[in-house]
């Protein structure tokens, strides 16, 4: 692989510089974090599923119409995507009451909404990504009346695709997280989804059994986090053929 | 006084069934606690302070014709108000960054916003009264579409108001918490401002000192509580006539 200029290293992926202007390449790394433990760890083969799956769901979103970054991919770990102005929010659709959600407003995790609700979480990890409202996000600006019109509803575009695709395999989204970004076609300005839309960012549990299928489980159990996106990349066919066999995980702290 | 119905204690004050119906008599009581230290106290006085000043800004407002629950004052620590079905919030208005909204955003405390900004809280003391949106107020029906918009320019004409009335006498209103609540009229339907203004319910500080004239003091000096209200309500010429002198507060833990 030639050598290529880092744009930025996050938790679960390296950006670099794409081959032509306004791209990047998308290296999915194999490493966890989960923020409220502080616990870390490598999970083999966790990049190779994510970059898949997000692939999967992307190329999917792609085809009915709601615009992502992704272009291609380019192999086992990396995609090429367009690359976009990042909003600094979060965006959370959920279905059914969970985690933090249920904590801070005191229903039963599981519980069913009454309809989906889009949150939005200003992007800061060192402030622990909190919930913000439209008046912050437009009194800072993150954000303009126009972008948050068009992010709630690609957003509910995006969580009927996404609860229609899992549903199909048994698998309950109870939530997920999206990111999004501006892009320029000439004078004119659009939304795309943007980052990933893997387990690493939905909470997924098989509609039969209960069982969790997304990152929470790693919370619990590291171990068995890359089982669980194998299930899931298996229930959609997405298996990479040439991966790496999943081993247990490497703790770091 | 004759023997009366309680409705409800709260923290801060009792309510009592009202002569006619739909009234109340909303008895302000000493009692203050701060929510995050768990600390409570007596501050002697506190009561026909806020009171006298609930009734200052309450009357006022109507006078602009802002609505509110406000009927007449009854003696030095009641007032006759119209009952109102409240919505399950605490409305929150901002024009400096302070407290919770300084911790939760990252920004300096007495920072000025780019504009006001009405935060929604649920309220719910067991749950800490967590900041929602307008999504979740949406799902769970806590207030309607209508309801929202109309909660929306209310809040923002008593910070007008409100900002008006401090800034003549040389104090900035940081922000303030109100409670609204919907009354009826035949078949007519409308949400008029319930609950209480008072220093309990504002973030004040001296403009040439910065020195803090509201209910923050006591998390640091509760003794010099009633000081700092005694200070607000003598600026404003709403000094009760025959108020016990202020006295030390009585610890309760
Ligand atoms: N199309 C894109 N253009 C520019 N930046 C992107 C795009 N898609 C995702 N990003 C950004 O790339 C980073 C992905 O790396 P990640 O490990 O998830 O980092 P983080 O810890 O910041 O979330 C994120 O900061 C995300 O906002
Ligand atoms: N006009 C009104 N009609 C009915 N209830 C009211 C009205 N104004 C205020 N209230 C309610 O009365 C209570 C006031 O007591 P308080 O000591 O502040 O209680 P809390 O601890 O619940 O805030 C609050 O619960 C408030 O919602
Ligand atoms: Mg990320
Ligand atoms: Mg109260």
């Amino acid at each position: 692989m030639a050598r290529r200029t880092k744009i930025y290293e996050g938790n679960a992926k390296i950006l670099y510089e794409g081959p032509e202007p306004g791209t990047i390449v998308q290296y999915f790394k194999d490493d966890t974090a989960s923020i409220g433990s502080g616990k870390q760890a490598v999970i083999e083969g966790k990049g190779v599923l994510n970059n898949r799956l997000s692939e999967f769901f992307m190329t999917g979103l792609n085809s009915i119409g709601v615009p992502t970054h992704f272009i291609k991919r380019l192999n086992m770990r990396e995609q090429l995507i367009r690359q976009a102005e990042i909003v600094p929010l979060e965006i959370v659709v959920r279905n059914y009451a969970a985690g933090s959600f249920s904590k801070r407003l005191g229903i039963e995790e599981s519980m069913q909404l009454p309809r989906p609700i889009v949150e939005y979480h200003y992007k800061n990890n060192e402030l622990g990504n909190p919930l913000v409202t439209e008046e912050h996000i437009a009194a800072f600006g993150w954000a303009g009346q126009q972008d948050m019109e068009d992010i709630l509803s690609l957003s509910l575009r995006v969580n009927d695709f996404m609860s229609g695709v899992m549903m199909a395999v048994g698998i309950r989204l109870l939530d997920f997280k999206i990111e999004v970004g501006r892009v320029y076609d000439g004078d004119f300005q659009r939304l795309i989804i943007a980052d990933e839309i893997s387990p690493d960012s939905c909470r997924l549990w098989d509609m039969e059994t209960g069982q969790k299928l997304d990152k929470d489980v790693f919370r619990r159990d590291p171990g068995a986090l890359a089982d669980a996106y194998t299930e899931v990349a298996r229930r959609l066919g997405v298996m990479p053929k040439t991966s790496t066999p999943m081993m247990k995980p490497t703790l770091i702290n």
